[in-house]
């Protein structure tokens, strides 16, 4: 009788005993109904894996509904099933490729004659619904591969990919009524599982991702736990495309890009003029903590690259050239040239620390279709740092580098996470190097009370480091900072210094960006603020509107006091009505809009619209000068 | 009897009448010995000649001695030939190439088995003194190409030469004691002429330029007309030599090269700060005058430079890279850039003039032979613009440029001169354009009361252009700011603006620097200023030093002062002797020292040491801070 039965423990630390053979269905419907009706997916000593699976041994499990990250990613596979289930009902010529689970959803590779157009999402989607109320059962099946390729005979896509399954590796197919896929799984147990789904659009895709193979037709879809959460989703998508920074980037004029040079943009007067206002920032704020701006070479002969070991680890993202019969390469990282700079001189541990800083213009390849507006380029200016210090002053360094991307990001309002990535496998130097490293990165850490996560193993192979996660407005995480310990780069450069004993040894370097690419900071400031920019970074800070002709006069004289006192001015003299210039001021987001007439005139004052707001704020001139100076001297947020 | 007779007018208008075949040297001997002895050579109906040419036919002549430009080439140019007369002497084995006259002197190319040291140049110039004591006449003969073959039968260099005279064309020969060359002429009439000579180097250079041929060696030497002259020479050098800026930039670490990037420079932390105040200080003017800044990409594909003409014109100066299989130019102008920012959309009259500007990095190739340091370099830093205009608009723009250039080259102290090139033979274009362009730049010139020289025919082909040459402070002469205007660039991108009657006509560009190239200029400046910069230049503004430990609250507080006035501050606090540690600082040529001692810190004054100045300022440390504050502001020159 014994062996006949089996222990489940539950998450809560519960046992129970079940008969051998027990499914997750089952033991959930011990529970309760409800329970049944809500899980997606469970898991059998932490492998996540279909309810219906039969459990022969004493195991801990756990049941996973759509609010989980397990039950949402099984729900979202499952909807990809359901796609291809309905492509093929109603293209009965279509072979499928993979259809995986991506961010908020998944997709499907189709190969098939006809091709789709977006009205046909319409029509796949009414297929779907119809599947999920037909509600089959989803039932997994272990097949030898020899079966499976019978299963797949005219499925030449599915035939590769079973090809390329180990020997013995077991093979599964999921079914659900007549549609059957090759798949891992796992799968939710019935088709009307998935309600809140759309697809929303279709691409083209290489087989496989290589551009030597097939094109197929890429549908995409999302699916979510519940109708709110997908409401929230095409709000979400609705804001993001309002904040959208290419279209915010051509309605402003900031930047342009030209198929003459893809991937690589051009600065127009407005965007260049923020970029200029970060410059600035930035390189005041390295004065005040004594760091020293250099500026290296935008190329280097090959020799040094293959010193660095960008030859070896990057070649492939690399640009290279012809000078006098050597090969070059344009710089996809200002290190070698920051070190060549270092070993110009002898040092002194009296020397250290030396903070050496660049905003270095670097060159990488990404493939075009990789290519996003200044989010992703092909060049960047890294506002890129060195600092070269004793074993001895890491922490402190460490310490003052997040001091400053504290101070910057506060300064544009960014909430940020911290994660410390550790030794990973394939570290090179020193262990003991290494704890000394991530223990001080600890210490830091917790000396200045930042909560951080720990990513074990993930740091770079030459040293531990910090990442910084900002969010921006609409709440999505982006990587800009960064604070990295390198122990190789002096190795590999035999840099030193002499010691308080008179012996030459190494230097630690620390890799520091703050910005991280200037370009794509900046792409993340336009949809952070929407292209209403905070004043300082406002290419035109203040707007003036004269009521009639006989106000012009007043209008130049606060101009002129505003210039005086380095405010970005302009005067709308156009021939138009006042109403149709405050509408186009407001919408190039100007943060002040400034209307003179009759009684500014004699008051000697002036009457302000702010952007965002509704009220009108009337005030000296004098007042208001002195009031838009304080706000760019002190950055203040909108 | 009348036509043994010639007719001579002397340069004062005088006639006199001389026998048929009378020479130069008679003519100046029937006017006074002194005359003879001091003329070198003269000139009959204006091409320069020998003094003993006999004079068959009525002409206009005239006698040049030492003081005279004819004069002193000739005397450079027969010093050659005693430097290669008595190389033959000493080195028997010795072949003789060319042996041209340039700037301040002359030199030799010569292939010989024994490898020159300087102290040969010794002997050699010991044996120059020797034929010049010897005092040979120089004696001109005309020979058949055939004579001049056997003449220099076992001279293979001098055949080639031979070789290379067409064969309708006069070869003469050039006689002094038992030495001969194969030369044009003219010469001095006798050696003893040349006095004031001095050989200054050797080095090597292939036969005629030519890196496919033998390397011979050549020995460098200068003429002068007086003693004087040479001295000052030799003061200039020594003058110049304490102004090199590569030997200040070192010493300054200002910047540095390596062997991983010739030509192209890496800029300290000093250099930079230099840099990035001129860049600022440009930035800045350029605002006031309504120029918008914008910043193109490093490389556009070769699509573009075929348009633009660069390839065809310019191909050999450029740097190629391959991406996504098509072939890019880094670029060396910013032109084309701008004109596609300027296509990006659609303008009307009202919208020009348009000014573009960009601190734009560009790649240009070098030989290596011509590197030097940052006034000769294979990428630099140009300070572009492009001024979109209507035809209307060409003269008060070209003018508002040159008072831009105007008002900058009065900031660094510098003189210059203005040279007006007009349309060169291969001209491109309309001639009623050219004509009303080159019309437009001379009335700008007399508005603004500019003195101008003109260079007819010296314009570029796409349009006439103004170049200003700044003269440094040992009077050497830059070409640094330009001002070009350009009918080609607007045709070939196919540029468009509306004009008042609703038509698309063609704008014109006006391509403009100011510092030309900022690292050139940056060298300029190094020797123009000597490395002693102007206040707002000068990377360490105020040096603070501490009579004792004693007074190190005090210096701080005082630096505290100056940092807070955004002055560039630092202080020196090494165990070091206080004389020492002036002298020190006075070596880096820092404007202000500062020493604080008893008397400074009980009075809250500081003693100040002004560079280049013997005597003590002392001040209350409050008006001292205003006064460096003040100088910063104003650019005050030293």
């Amino acid at each position: 009788m014994l062996n006949q039965e089996v222990v489940i423990q539950f998450p809560n630390g519960d046992k129970k005993s079940f008969a051998k053979g027990v499914t997750l269905t089952e033991i959930a419907a011990s529970i309760s109904p409800r329970l049944v009706k809500k899980s997606l997916v469970g898991s059998v000593n932490t492998t996540v894996t279909d309810l219906t699976r039969p459990i022969v041994a004493d195991a801990t499990i756990a049941l996973y509904d759509a609010a989980s990250e397990e039950g949402l990613e099984v729900l979202r596979h499952s909807s990809a099933h359901l796609l291809a289930q309905a492509v093929k009902r109603l293209y009965p010529d279509a072979k499928l490729g993979v259809g995986p689970v991506i961010e908020n959803g998944f997709y499907y590779d189709i190969e098939m004659t006809q091709q789709l157009v977006p009205e046909d999402l319409v029509k796949i989607e009414r297929e779907m619904k119809k599947i999920i109320a037909e509600n089959f059962t989803v039932v997994r099946k272990e097949v030898t591969k020899d079966e499976a390729r019978q299963l797949f005979a005219h499925d030449a896509l599915k035939l590769e990919l079973l090809a390329a399954i180990p020997a013995d590796e077991l093979v599964t197919v999921y079914e659900q009524g007549e549609f059957y896929d090759l798949c891992r799984g796992p799968h939710v147990p019935s088709t009307n599982k998935v309600q809140h789904f759309k697809l929303m659009s279709i691409s083209g895709a290489y087989w496989r991702g290589d551009s030597n193979n097939q094109m197929l037709q890429r549908v995409y879809g999302i699916a979510f736990a519940t109708k709110e959460e997908m409401e929230a989703y095409f709000v979400f998508l609705e804001e993001a495309e309002k904040r959208n920074h290419r279209k915010l980037g051509k309605e402003l004029e900031l930047f342009m890009f030209s198929e003459e040079a893809p991937g690589m943009p051009f600065y127009l007067a407005n965007g260049q003029i923020i970029r200029n206002e970060l410059e600035r920032f930035l390189r005041e704020l390295q004065t005040t903590y004594d760091y020293r701006e250099v500026r290296t070479p935008l190329m280097m002969n090959q020799r040094l690259w293959e010193q660095s070991g960008h030859w070896h680890h990057y070649q492939e993202n690399m640009y290279f050239t012809q000078v006098d019969e050597q090969k070059f390469a344009l710089k996809p990282m200002n290190c070698p040239g920051h070190m060549l700079i270092y070993k110009n001189e002898l040092h002194s541990y009296r020397d250290l620390p030396i903070r050496m800083a660049e905003f270095g213009q670097v060159h990488r390849h990404e493939f075009s279709g990789a290519l996003n507006g200044l989010l992703r380029v092909r060049t960047f200016c890294q506002d890129d740092a060195h600092i070269f210090v004793t074993p001895e002053q890491i922490e402190d360094e460490i310490a003052l580098a997040l001091q400053i991307i504290d101070h910057v990001y506060q300064v544009f309002g960014f909430e940020y996470e911290i994660e410390l990535s550790t030794r990973p496998d394939d570290y090179m130097g020193e262990l003991h190097l290494w704890e000394q490293a991530e223990l001080a990165l600890e210490n830091v850490l917790q000396r200045l009370g930042f909560p951080y996560k720990i990513n074990a193993g993930d740091g770079a192979f030459y040293g531990p480091k910090i990442d910084i996660h900002i969010q921006d407005a609409i709440k999505r995480s982006h990587q800009c900072a960064t604070v990295q310990l390198d122990f190789q780069m002096p190795e590999k450069f035999d840099l030193t210094y002499v010691n308080e004993r008179n012996e030459k040894v190494r230097p630690v370097v620390i890799h520091r960006a703050v910005f991280g690419s200037i370009d794509r900071f900046l792409g993340i400031l336009i949809e952070h603020f929407g292209g209403a920019f905070p004043l300082w970074l406002a290419p035109k800070q203040v707007q003036l509107i004269g009521v009639a002709d006989a106000h012009m006069a007043y209008v130049e004289q606060v101009a002129a006091e505003l210039r005086q006192a380095n405010v970005r001015v302009s005067i709308d003299k156009r021939n138009e009505k006042l109403g149709r210039k405050i509408r186009e001021a407001q919408m190039k987001k100007i943060p002040y809009i400034i209307v003179l007439g009759d009684q500014e005139m004699q008051n000697g004052t002036v009457t302000v619209r702010v952007y965002g707001e509704e009220k009108l704020i009337t005030a000296p001139s004098a007042a208001f000068v002195e009031q838009v100076q304080r706000e760019i001297e002190e950055k203040k947020l909108p």
